[in-house]
């Protein structure tokens, strides 16, 4: 099997878009309810060799998604209910390109799925946290991604034409799992029973009608003729629903400015964020810049400074240069398997400026949205498969929100020298406001184990010295100036040196210490059968179910269970 | 590389064992404490080509410790305290054995890991259920698999000899995880820090000494001089501990008789149980003969009457037969995809029975022995890697404990032919004696989305018709006389059509809705992972890590993080 992704290097993709270049989508408004509708260009796909027949998706598709979904958010916070639908007359939507699954390569059908069910993620998120309520529309076939992501809205209205159904086909028809989020979702978000979503599931035709309202795999089912009408109808009663408890300011969006870093060979330097990779060692440097005197002054002034500061806000800024430079290093850099994560700066002053965005989050939207937005690029992080040393050496400021990213981090070695001792700090951003996709914060979950250690950190403001900050539970090695270079430098040949497959078992198995949610387990469970599935030549082997899709063969199965 | 269990059909594996004739592990008795000592015959593995050095083990040892720990619940349940140590001088377990798991398919790499998993959590079960306190008595080198053994136990000692250390060398030196239960366990279940336990399980010498306490490796380290007379003193204090809170009934054991099937070609016949295997279509008929009238008989005399039954009672005997039934499925019958299950006899009977024994079970510690047996089958069972359909046709009664069987399979074909109604019931045993691996009931799993049907059904003890139990939720397809055999014909056939592979999947991310315990994120997310990392060239390619274990070669990774 051609495989493009792995054997040449194809050209790095690129997650910024311009809002007024969509290819596949057609957004537009009417008062508080945006329009979203699939239209997907079967000329344009990201890479070469397939065509996007049917409203089906690549990555590109997504990363246009996934940008509305953001932009949305931040530049139209008037929108209370987002109308999920299709262009096309007859099909909804017909799930990920399988063309595109047949050519690839495991890592890029992996990264694929994980962008995937990390917009999924987010359209829960601002549905629930923003009162921006998705409506799946399903004017159409609506099958297998297709389904996974109206999953990801509220309610499913599905057109009753005789022929408009909702299914799962990915098992019957290509011998892998509907692997974005939509067994989850099935059982434990739509709560449909076991037995029904195994049926459901294993029949390629998928269901409609009654039938479909019945089992709860969608919320209900219109005629075409009134399909439109009813669709306005149950916008504008949520519009009514999701307006109740909104946060206050002004409801006129803030634009999402292009972060255009400058790009070099192995560099790609944004204003606060720099990541560097160092191929000979497969490892890159990730260094956000913390915020300034004048940053820290702005949010000092409130919650009107920071809306007028808008998208040059350096807590909205820094994170969207964050995310972007997370999704270079998981999709473009590939042979990276250590990051080395150090946030510089003044810590007392990143204490300050979290002190001013924390107090004025009930007092307007958009410091609510920045503060949402910063901890889904902290789940961005901790759901990266590489490994993470931060490393607190002079200069660095690893407090508050920037503590978050040691806190995400595998490991965090801070120097301790008694002349010049580096500061760490808590926030009330450690406490609660940035969860990690279990529920938890990051601190509650490193001391998991020493509730009293929280307990004792919690509420404390006061910068704390290396020696204490160690005591605290917080550091993984505590070196002095003495060790450190020669210390740190052997951890990363050690770490560089290991299977990257066990790594990525590994982190994913200890970072997520404690309770488990729906979204946790789609990354947990559903994904981590789903990546072994994809490597089963029963799947992906020369006469697996989904090379052959659509060819005139039969899959030939090796029927052994494992 | 060499695959002797996949490409020649080996021997049949035998999980009954004679007590008298145990090769590996010695047991003996001082009053309330047990001492159960690994003393692994090199010369006796259960397959050929490896030898057994160093205390590490393969499915033969851990055949033997299973039947261990269940003989001891039931044989000896004067025990209070089991010392789980080694025989030989400077090993504890050196884990699994390496080129055991070099040499072998994929299949039994998973069932090897899933059994001793399940070992390991009964390990769990009878520390917490029965009062068994295991504790590991570290006498020597404890590494990977060995040391995943001492973390299923309630408190890990070691001895502090300069030399004894305990280790996860899984990810530095075999590229693979500790995937028997070893990565959850450490921060789930002994709550190290998720960046110790990174350092730990990257760090293939392991920790010893105070380091290893510190960071809650272990409870406490003793030297070599004093440490049989520490872990004395500390298991006498847990028998007294333990002692509290017992079920009452005289402390004399009931012995477990052998099942003896009868084994032809493809059956197997015990006295309660059949499994007959049809090659032809990839299916086997798993049928459970229901209490007789004299089974009932026994268990409404009361605890002392069903005491003296002993390993002859229905409840007993029948789910021990399932069990083996289970294994045999498992482990000798890769090829069998689907399992047609059939409860026989008769439902009131079962109620009958079920509140017999419901009535007794704080009675006497058989009867709760005889429960917590039942419920851990039932476990089994939810994890077993094959689609399970219920067929309640003439003659079934899924009724009871009978109807977990039903509750647990992926579908419930029940036949509607009122002029004979087969009918279905619940007992007390459906409403929270037999949990599920994640705590919730199966109803309750079932149910998730209808918990007022929940409701409805609780405390019910009427026979159900058979539209009664299909509005109750509780069958997955009802249909009448005319069209049974075709449509569970038709749904046999598409089922053993479909990828093997994605069957595995999609079961385990539907039948486990809801929250996830540490027992349940071993199975699901560590397990998963483990899966894939075990089909990765750097693991178990030509050049991957755990093939080339023990050799002069270095491996050779692709680099690529996934």
């Amino acid at each position: 099997m051609d495989q493009p992704a792995a054997t040449t290097r194809p050209a790095p993709v690129n997650f910024e878009v311009d809002r007024e270049s969509y290819r596949h989508w057609q957004v537009s408004f009417d008062g508080a309810i945006a329009r979203v509708a699939m239209n997907v260009d079967p000329e344009a796909p990201l890479r070469q060799g397939y065509e996007l027949k049917l409203n089906s998706y690549d990555l590109g598709v997504d990363i246009e998604l996934a940008d509305i979904v953001r932009r949305l958010r931040f530049e139209h916070p008037e929108v209370r209910v987002v109308v999920l639908t299709s262009g096309s007359d007859r099909v909804f939507c017909a799930g990920a390109n399988i063309n595109m699954l047949g050519l690839s390569s495991h890592a890029w059908k992996v990264n694929f799925c994980k962008f995937t069910n990390e917009t999924r993620c987010e359209i829960e998120d601002a549905t629930d946290a923003s009162h921006q309520v998705y409506l799946a529309a399903c004017n159409g076939t609506t099958a297998g991604g297709g389904y996974e992501l109206a999953m990801a809205c509220k309610e499913i209205y599905l057109q009753d034409d005789g022929n408009s159904a909702v299914s799962l086909p990915e098992v019957p028809l290509l011998g892998v799992l509907p692997g974005t989020g939509g067994l989850t979702r099935l059982v434990d978000k739509r709560k449909v029973r076991r037995d029904r979503a195994d049926v459901f599931s294993t029949t390629a035709e998928g269901m409609r009608g009654k039938k479909a309202v019945d089992w709860n795999l969608v919320d209900a089912v219109y005629p075409r003729s009134k399909f439109d009408e009813k669709i306005l109808e149950r916008a504008k009663n949520w519009v009514e629903q999701a307006s109740g408890d909104l946060a206050p300011g002004e409801r006129k969006g803030v634009q999402l400015p292009a972060l255009k870093p400058e790009v070099e060979d192995n560099v790609r330097r944004y204003k606060y964020v720099a990541l560097e990779i160092d191929p000979s060692n497969r490892t890159a440097s990730l260094t956000i810049e913390g915020p300034s005197a004048e940053d820290v002054e702005v949010v000092k002034k409130g919650a009107d400074a920071m809306y007028a500061a808008g998208g040059e806000l350096w807590a909205l800024r820094a994170y969207r240069e964050l995310d972007d430079a997370l999704l270079q290093l998981r999709v473009n850099n590939l042979e990276t398997g250590l990051v080395l994560v150090r946030a510089k700066g003044d810590a007392q002053r990143v204490l300050d400026h979290d002190a001013a965005l924390v107090a004025a989050k009930d007092q307007h939207w958009f410091v609510r949205e920045v503060l949402l937005h910063m901890a889904r690029v902290q789940r961005r992080m901790d759901n990266t498969s590489r490994s993470f040393f931060a490393l607190g050496d002079a200069g660095t400021a690893f407090a508050g929100n920037l503590l978050e990213l040691a806190l995400a981090s595998d490991r965090f070695y801070l120097l301790d020298d008694p002349d010049n001792p580096v500061k760490v700090g808590l926030s009330e951003l450690n406490e609660g406001g940035l969860p990690m996709v279990h529920g938890l914060t990051r601190l509650q979950t490193k001391l998991i184990g020493e509730v009293e250690k929280v307990e004792a950190l919690v509420g404390k403001r006061e910068l704390l010295d290396p020696e204490d900050a160690d005591d605290a539970g917080l550091v993984t090695v505590l070196l002095d100036d003495i060790d450190w270079d020669d210390d740190v430098r052997i951890a990363i040949e050690e770490r560089a040196s290991l299977s990257p497959d066990a790594l990525t078992g590994m982190e994913q198995n200890l970072r997520f210490a404690g309770p488990e949610t729906p979204d946790s387990k789609i990354y947990a469970r559903l994904t981590a059968w789903q990546n072994w599935i994809f490597i089963r030549p029963n799947a992906t082997g020369p006469e697996g179910a989904l090379t052959l899709y659509g060819r005139p063969e039969r899959p030939q199965f090796d029927w052994n269970r494992v």
